[in-house]
């Protein structure tokens, strides 16, 4: 299908124009917010367009560096593109391209890590400043102007809103049955004049299908026929579904104890090969009816929906395999009624989420003996992807819980550790860990019975003798007793890593 | 006054007993909901004759604990009483009595430190088990038998609805002029079927004035007249004064940019001598026509409301000095229409503190160069009261900001760390830290430039170049450059307190 196609408004065909165009109205300095959440819907031609003029002008002497915000990660021909040109000097929210990680633990790049939820308030609050351009991915144009989001939504209400100038770029290889698929939300304000969203289920529609943008901020259109990111899911392996076996275990004692519904409650799950093995988990469980409230479709919950064991999935992106991609693509219109893309504001937001009382299921780099968690920084400096929308879900989610194999890289690095070299969700917000050791339920425990919990039922036999030891000691020499530690040591396994590539003594890296 | 006056409920005034008959329907073992909130409103007499019997058992050699659960902090006749008797097995949600503090850093009582807003929606999910016992201080009891809540609401609704037995402390003491003050809402529920909480301002009634009690469940009445734990505020000194300036400062600078409105947004205030004296700043400050939406009222808020600066204020207890005290009971009825009292779960919610968009003011232990605060843990381990409503305002605040002098201990503890040694509050809820050398604020910065503005900005002179210098050789040599560190330093500071008594290096304790 040609793009062209996609333009119904008349008006706005007159803007169409090349990458290299749109991409020269964007100056050195400048803020652009770009579409695009864990891989869907970024725009994919204008940013190389744009990092293509950036290493001209770097080659001919001339710095050019701009600031970019968007929804959550994009791909390579955005922040791979214009990192590796050296053309970014600020990022937020969120990012997973390697080459801009690279950049970020060298200390080439700033990059401030947010929780998803806040970005489109915090934009609007206006001490991030002004913003430049919107540079937005849509699947079509309506005839009278009206934006019809593409695979993620994200913050582009917001970056359409806030922008002087707006760039689209319309891509055919989304599918044209996107169209009604939406529920954009306009009814958000700055306080003091905020009041309540009115969403009380996943299935609530509160809004309107398309994005609204002023025609005459739209300086560019340019068209594009490319797909998403598009990584593969690793086939859950045997660690996986021991993981997603503990915890269905976990869910249906919960039910068997009345305190979850026999259909559970609406489902959060991160971007990942161990939450996608849980997804499918539940698709050979007896639960039915579920629903989903999160920020990420990824290829589990489509295929809970295809089987018609969630009921409907509401989130703000995808974030599919090439496969479930194509496949998605060549039966979208099945998924209406049963899908709902939001802004990143409502999908994430705390007052729902704690509202619709999801049941969070995140990953995570570590957890210490207390069930602090670390999701962003390994060996505590050096940045992984962001925080995303982990903190948004685990500070209200009615269960909050944290999967992750025991260990990682061959058994050199314990996921569970004395003391977190940095923590991302406090043991308040972490409820339930569960490795493929076992589950440990931390609900209404104290520190020093969370730690004998986590220790027992967590960690790796190699690891669990090492913390027991350390634990006993801090018990007996610990400045306090609340939550034991030993200074000298607490973060001696992550220096021991960086010096011999193990977390184990004697090992050599 | 006589307490009886305050029963006017014929049918409950024959449960009127004695403190100690009343204690003797408590057995070891069960779990107690008392009310009570930073030492407002909790029952004095019940829980001393409680910790009478629990040491007349003791000497007999039999074993006798309970679990107590609160608002939030109580006063020496409850928790002091029940930690000196080693009454006490397991304590939610807080604590600052002195007595109990000790037993928990020795190891010798579990203690589980919460989010104030989640204790009562964890309540009803259950698997904090069942509650055994309310024992609840109110102000009085209208003819039909519903309860007047005394100083404080906390999370008595819950208790009421949860217990087995009711236990009622009348205390005379109280002002009779509490009626009409308070606002119990009766909407909550566990999903899936919460709904928006009505509240679109701090002034706004959501609920009913009287706590609803079925009559059958209550066991004992017991008459009080007594005080209030009531610990008087410090004067305001230079270092207070000098902290309150910057954020004066800073709150008018954001007023001149149109990022707050002339009157502000509703405040949140910690307990304490720095954020009191913030409100006494505000009292000499050209703000008008203010709001508070918080946990406490205390001493300085009760000034604003008198001289009419304040429009009103909600909160769900006090925490006055023993005049203050005096001065609110005798002129209490001046505040009708002035002053709200809520169950803890709405005075918290982090739906409605992130809808009115609240200015939170929060104490801090410590917090790191990347902003990390530690509210809770002294070096790590040693637990000084709890998270309290900290997690759930900070979080969810319009602007979130940490008040603190830039040492303790007369200056052998810095207050501005390498690392901070817990984590309480991560760097995406730290948004302002003000100490009396400055302000940082680290709104939209990465963590590199949040570090050069906080050593800048925040740091004691006699710690500055050693921050510098950690942060310069981390800078250097750390693993990564998201958040440089140098592991084996990063807690030294805080061994070198321990081992010294002083993070100066050199320095004799």
């Amino acid at each position: 299908m040609n793009s062209e196609g996609r333009i119904k408004c008349q008006k706005l065909l007159s803007k169409v124009t090349s990458a290299e165009q749109a991409a020269s109205l964007i100056t050195s300095g400048s803020t652009i917010g770009m579409s695009g959440f864990t891989g869907s819907g970024y725009p994919k031609t204008v940013p190389q367009a744009l990092a293509a003029r950036i290493e001209q002008r770097h080659a001919a002497g001339e710095p050019f560096r701009v600031r970019i915000w968007s929804g959550a990660s994009t791909g390579p021909e955005l922040d791979g593109a214009l990192a590796k040109a050296d053309g970014i000097e600020f990022r937020l929210p969120y990012n997973s391209d390697p080459i801009a990680r690279e950049k970020i633990n060298r200390g080439e790049m700033e990059y401030f890590d947010m929780h998803l939820s806040q970005v489109a308030p915090m934009a609007w609050q206006g001490f991030l400043g002004p913003l430049d351009t919107a540079l937005i991915e849509v699947s079509g144009i309506t005839a009278d102007g009206a934006l019809i989001p593409s695979s993620s939504v994200g913050n582009n209400k917001t970056w359409l809103d806030r922008a002087k100038q707006v760039i689209l770029e319309v891509n055919a290889w989304q599918s044209a049955d996107f169209d009604g698929m939406h529920d954009i939300y306009y009814g958000t304000a700055l306080p003091p004049h905020r009041i309540p969203i009115p969403l009380v289920r996943p299935d609530d529609r509160i809004g309107e299908p398309y994005l609204r943008c002023d025609p005459d901020k739209i300086v560019a259109i340019v068209q594009t026929d490319t797909p998403d990111r598009n990584l593969p899911f690793a086939a859950p392996d045997a660690v996986s579904r021991t993981i997603a076996g503990h915890l269905l275990q976990f869910l249906r004692h919960e039910v068997s104890k009345g305190r979850l519904p026999p259909n559970l409650l609406p489902l959060q799950s991160g971007v990942g090969n161990i939450t996608n093995a849980v997804l499918s988990g539940l698709l050979d469980s007896h639960f039915e009816d579920m629903t989903a409230y999160t920020a990420v479709i990824q290829d589990g919950m489509i295929d809970l929906l295809a089987a018609g064991k969630l009921r409907m999935a509401s989130a703000t992106g995808f974030s599919l395999s090439p496969e479930a991609a194509l496949a998605f693509n060549a039966n979208a219109a099945r998924y209406h009624g049963k899908l709902i893309l939001r802004p990143q504001e409502i999908s994430n937001h705390p007052e729902l989420i704690r509202r619709l009382g999801c049941i969070a299921m995140n990953g995570l780099i570590e957890a210490d003996i207390y069930g602090n968690v670390n999701s962003t920084h390994v060996m505590g400096s050096r940045i992984q992807n962001g925080i995303g929308g982990s903190g948004d879900f685990a500070r209200n989610a009615y269960v909050s819980i944290f999967l992750t194999p025991s260990t990682a890289k061959g058994g050199a690095i314990s996921s569970i550790v004395p003391q977190a070299s940095h923590v991302d969700h406090i043991t308040q917000d972490v409820q339930v860990i569960v490795t493929e050791q076992g589950l440990a339920d931390l609900r209404g425990l104290s520190p020093k019975q969370r730690a004998t919990v986590i220790i027992d039922n967590c960690a790796h036999p190699d690891y669990r003798p090492m913390l027991k030891d350390y634990y006993e000691r801090a018990r007996k020499h610990s400045y306090g007793q609340q939550s034991p530690s030993l200074l000298n040591e607490a973060l001696s396994w992550h220096q021991r890593y960086i010096d011999t590539g193990s977390m184990k003594p004697g090992a050599q890296g």
